[in-house]
């Protein structure tokens, strides 16, 4: 019987071969074929004499391959496959779609509730299990981690295993200085090491959260020196991660988070990172980069969607219109109560980010950072959750996945100072939107508003406490919701609305009212 | 006995005459002299056959005075005063010092707590002495106030009178047409009107309470055409005004409230007012002007101090660099519940917005607007306080109130993007300033701060709540105070800190810390 694969599934096959010399420096990989179409996809070394290549077949029916490679073991290695269709929970990997949108790739709607908990892979396995049963309990399908381990605040730790072997063995060495090397050979990379990242991808994936995989970080503090590696060196890694990883259909490249915190790395690097991916991806998963202060060009042609850190959630009407691609405010700070200011922010702060930032037509991504005596920080480590926001976001997440698909055009409270003040944004609000009609005082009468054609409206009044708003309808006939984003309650104000409203409210912060016409 | 006034006090002259013609276009003043000094100081008609000239005295010592006019009987009268001490509660006017700040003219620091009642001064006596003496309870010192009368939303009622006469009598027209006739005799004006508004300027000086008086403004609604009167009648308006009003010590012109929105008026004549009061004020009173959405150029010579309507309080230090002058944020939305995003402030985010603007070193006035049953809101009628942020502005007057004179220097979370935006202002922050060392984390560990030289620091958190933050102090000794903004407490957490401290806080909302030097 033929191996059955289902599509955007993972298909895999492995072949032994002594390797005179390195056995990273073999050339390997495999040529998938379906009728007309072929993919070229290279392979890697998985340690122990074992050469994988893996593919994500996105077409159904019947695919041969054939293998290649510079070692004659491993050449010419023919089999066949069947791709079937996907599992009912398998919608295939995340893509843009109308510019400012995601979709998977059957076509459902894919709207990221992120967070973050950027090294829960390294914590071994009793925290990452209980990371991964938070998870289950959690509104979150999208997470924010790196490949490389962290050193810093909350983060002293060593991983339980490293990216590369050593030059000198860990017991040669320790014996001379009494200190772990970190002379590392960056010629070989140590297998265990990603084939346990792979394995915590794949429990995210069966979990239905997407891997938005830091690739670099500037966290090391001289601990390793991953932030600091050969040129030659990073472009290796890069392409042993694709090899690797580009068949795991819940991926996404995500380059750095705040590449602008690396001392020894230009601006032409990043370029160049992110075209080497976006070149030999055989499947172009989503990419981005993420800043600390100075924005990198979202506009470059191989960044697919904005991963912005900032805490100016009201400016993604300015974003979208700057970059005209999905804005993806990955970190807005965090809830929690440590010393620094991004990691200190009150649940109801939280919130509040999350709900200007979604009402706009962007997304937003949690994190948190209650400090604890055992310095499990989620935001870091993962663990368990502490936080007030989490059943909020949940509540939200819900809301918003009954929103239009195609997603919610921004309108707010962005004054003519602020878009002045934006260069090279000239018109940036269509000021004769049927908007203004609708809100009887003018867009200028919410914290932050979002509406698709005549059809939907969500509006959202932040630390406002409005008893009321009035409304001029569209023609037709609408419900009228009033959503209590704190204490999560969504009430009914009105089932056939028409015209002229008055809707009453209750006089309470954190409120928002969603208008949607009947079918 | 010579007649005696204060220094700053107001000395008056009234004469009567019979005038063939117009008694309002008839010419009259006084020549007033001390010494070497003298002052031309025109007077007014103020009906009745009196005519008055009014004059505060700015030196001690003997005055005479020699009245002119091109009315016989009024020219050439002359008399005498002595200007003495003022008494404790008279500080004179206020002026700029140091660029940004404000004080008396006896040199005593002035820091601008004010509130908006725009016409409570035209609400009959019931109401505005029900006013004063809710402002006797109060923490404000400056008023935001109107000379006419305002027809908007809550305020449909007319004007117990008018400040000019009609030019058919009320009982004529009513009985043609059944309406009350607006059509004015701008060749006059109604003394009866400007002297009520005089009592209650007096009434707001007896408390302590400065009358920042809104000059023209745009809230007519075809109701009265005050907004749209002839050229001639807005500068005969303004000469009457001053001629009536400058000698009172607590009056600071505002030219208009929203200016841009008067659709009539083109930004040469928003000039020309402004230097026509400059040029015939005898006393050089704070003269500003009050935006909707566009800013005036601050800049311009004849405006002493920036009066901005935004919610945007974070941008004080950008609009301190870009005008070089005090900072009054005279409206960032009001305290209330109505069914605008102006007037539906929680008293959190009102104090909130307080907070941040003075800690930044500017200056945020009070307004309230919540809806009851007698239409009688605060913001523009006056009567009674209902708000939860009114004793909050207190606690926070008496704080800033010990804040060194000199004024804070703000620091804060305003990112780069933020700082490029804004044109023509390269080098927004001394990025080497030792507040960077101060505070452990940097300048961005804060939502708001505010440092006079090496000697006093003010950190506010806003909707974040650290668990704690970090300092390294500079050379000396200093006492630290944990202040909660919402719940009004101050507690000393150290008397004798030096060097790096950690002060605990305790993870909520709205606190701030204060780090003073020790004498």
């Amino acid at each position: 019987m033929t191996d059955q694969v289902e599509k955007w599934g993972l298909f895999e096959v492995s072949c032994r071969a002594r390797v005179s010399g390195n056995p990273f420096e073999a050339d390997f990989g495999a040529e998938f074929q379906h009728s007309e179409h072929s993919v070229k996809v290279a392979g890697f070394y998985d340690g122990e004499g074992v050469f994988k290549v893996r593919f994500m077949p996105q077409i159904e029916g019947e695919w041969t391959y054939t293998t290649y490679s510079d070692v004659r073991d491993l050449e010419g290695q023919q089999g066949r496959f069947a791709c079937v269709a996907p599992s009912s929970d398998n919608h295939g990997p995340v893509g843009v779609v109308d510019s400012l949108r995601f979709a998977y790739a059957d076509g459902t709607p894919y709207i990221p509730v992120g967070t973050t908990c950027y090294v829960w892979n390294l914590q071994g396995d009793e925290l990452e299990e209980q990371t991964l049963r938070t998870l289950e309990q959690a509104p979150f399908n999208k997470m924010r981690m790196c490949v490389f381990p962290k050193r810093y605040t909350f983060n002293m730790n060593e991983p339980p295993s490293y990216p590369f072997p050593r030059k000198v063995t860990q017991s040669e060495k320790t014996s001379r200085t009494g200190e772990p090397s970190n002379d590392w050979d960056f010629s070989r990379f140590n297998p265990d090491y990603f084939q346990h990242l792979e394995k915590r991808i794949l429990d995210l994936q069966r979990r239905g959260i997407e891997a938005d995989l830091i690739l670099f970080h500037p966290y090391d503090s001289g601990a390793w020196g991953f932030d600091r590696m050969p040129a030659e060196v990073n472009d290796r890694y890069l392409k042993y991660l694709v090899a690797r990883l580009a068949s795991f259909r819940n991926l996404w490249w995500s380059f750095a988070n705040e590449y602008d915190l690396f001392p020894e790395r230009t601006m032409q690097d990043w370029d160049h990172y992110m075209q080497l991916v976006q070149q030999i991806d055989p499947y172009d998963h989503l990419r981005s980069i993420h800043n600390c202060m100075a924005f990198y060009d979202h506009t470059k042609p191989w960044v697919t969607h904005c991963s912005i850190q900032s805490g100016y959630v009201h400016r993604v009407p300015l974003w979208m219109k700057k970059y005209g691609k999905p804005i993806v405010i990955d970190e807005c700070g965090y809830e929690g109560d440590i010393h620094m200011v991004w990691g200190d922010l009150s649940p109801e702060e939280m919130v509040l980010r999350f709900w200007i930032g979604f009402t706009l037509g962007g997304y937003v991504t949690h994190g948190e950072t209650y400090v604890n005596p055992e310095e499990v920080l989620w935001w870091s480590k993962g663990g368990q959750l502490r936080g007030e926001s989490v059943p909020r976001i949940a509540f939200l997440r819900e809301i918003f996945e009954q929103a239009p698909a195609a997603g919610l055009t921004p309108i707010g409270r962005i004054d003519n100072e602020t878009v002045n003040m934006l260069e090279g944004t000239p018109g940036l609000f269509d000021q004769s939107s049927d908007v203004d009609r609708i809100i009887a005082e003018g867009r200028w009468n919410v914290e932050a508003g979002g509406y698709c054609g005549n059809d939907y409206f969500m509006f959202y009044f932040g630390m406002h406490q409005p008893g009321s708003r009035n409304f001029n309808l569209p023609p037709g006939s609408f419900r009228i919701d009033v959503i209590d984003t704190w204490n999560m309650t969504l009430e009914s104000v009105a089932e056939n609305a028409s015209g002229e409203v008055t809707v009453a409210l209750p006089g309470r912060k954190y409120m928002a009212i969603r208008i949607v016409r009947r079918a």
